[in-house]
């Protein structure tokens, strides 16, 4: 049961490109926005434990001109219409643990105790077997995936994006409130609609040639 | 121009899951997986640098069979159709910013002086600023963003996917003859089509309440 053909996904793939200028006057309907939050909640992650808050920044415009100062001055931050940034837990603890076993236990209505073996899985993988700065590494590939799965999404909903690396992470945190959260910024990334004048827009996409990115066996 | 309706995206991010057993008899057409790797290709990364290597596992069975072994005796990797390795640059050199700017010089026609500033961030951000332990760690970033895109191209056109963390990425490196040759694996992807009997496509999809995952401002 395709949703979409294999021309249609490559053809809005071969459509995105990184949005250097974003149309500041159109912003994402309501339903569609909606939408790409739900894609970002239904990323998946490893055990399924989901170590990320996704900030949504659409209202406060006066928030986004600061972050433009944290972003090596890109405009993007402030002029797309909705920026996210991708925060992940600063640790992974046992407590979060329980919170996730007791999640899973709630909406499959199964006795935690059924959730025993993922439980020694997890507390070996990741709540022992890391370190805080390994466990927030780890919780940033996760924020990767969504990241992936958002840019591709918005792509098919004919809707611009622009990943945002070039970030100083601790002027976010900072900015944003998040010191002693537990949450800190991994990356962020702008959606909205590209200006008309933006040139990067019909630049030809460049890529190595399949042959020296995928090998076959 | 959205190739697909918001609702039609988000039934099928509902309809996957990390499908624990494939039919080992249902392949992949042709067209569908060749769609799926130029997905791959044409995923997203910092700077547009590609610091990856995908390994296309589909003919050699028992080269899959051994990898299982290395995979916590996880079966997706032997029983999907095509399972992806997604191996990373284990540095970035000096040379490799060479190949890369000669690159967009060539497919952009342009000379490759006008990519100055361009070397530069590069030269400055991932060539000069980072280990080579921070490099990789910054491309196993990158290959995050691809198994994102991955799989969520790959339930839209109605194929499963498991991401694969739970392996043995030193082992892999062994068996695939990876030793020496500037690439690591990072993480695998098996995909294919769930096998009838495998309990877990029907178990509710567990998350967190949207309200403790997004927040506006």
């Amino acid at each position: 049961m395709a949703a979409i053909s294999s021309l249609d996904l490559l053809a809005q793939q071969q459509w995105r490109y990184a949005t250097k200028q974003f149309d500041p006057d159109r912003k994402i309907p309501k339903e569609q926005w909606s939408a790409l939050e739900q894609t970002l909640i239904l990323t998946p992650s490893s055990y399924g434990m989901q170590p990320w808050k996704f900030l949504v920044l659409h209202q406060d415009q006066a928030l986004r001109e600061r972050l433009v100062g944290h972003s090596w001055g890109q405009r993007q931050v402030a002029d797309c219409s909705h920026y996210v940034v991708f925060t992940v837990r600063t640790e992974i603890t046992e407590a979060d643990l329980t919170t996730y076993i007791e999640l899973i236990a709630s909406v499959r209505n199964a006795p935690t105790s059924s959730l025993d073996s993922l439980r020694k899985m997890i507390l070996g993988g990741v709540i022992n077997g890391k370190s805080p700065a390994q466990q927030q590494e780890w919780a940033t590939r996760q924020a990767y995936i969504a990241l992936g799965n958002f840019m591709t999404s918005a792509a098919l909903l004919g809707i611009d994006t622009c990943p945002m690396e070039g970030i100083d992470p601790a002027k976010y945190d900072e900015t944003l409130g998040l010191k002693g959260s537990g949450y800190a910024t991994s990356v962020g990334c702008a959606a909205g609609y590209r200006a008309a004048q933006d040139k990067y827009a019909s630049l030809a996409k460049v890529r190595f040639p399949a042959s020296a990115m995928i090998e076959r066996r």
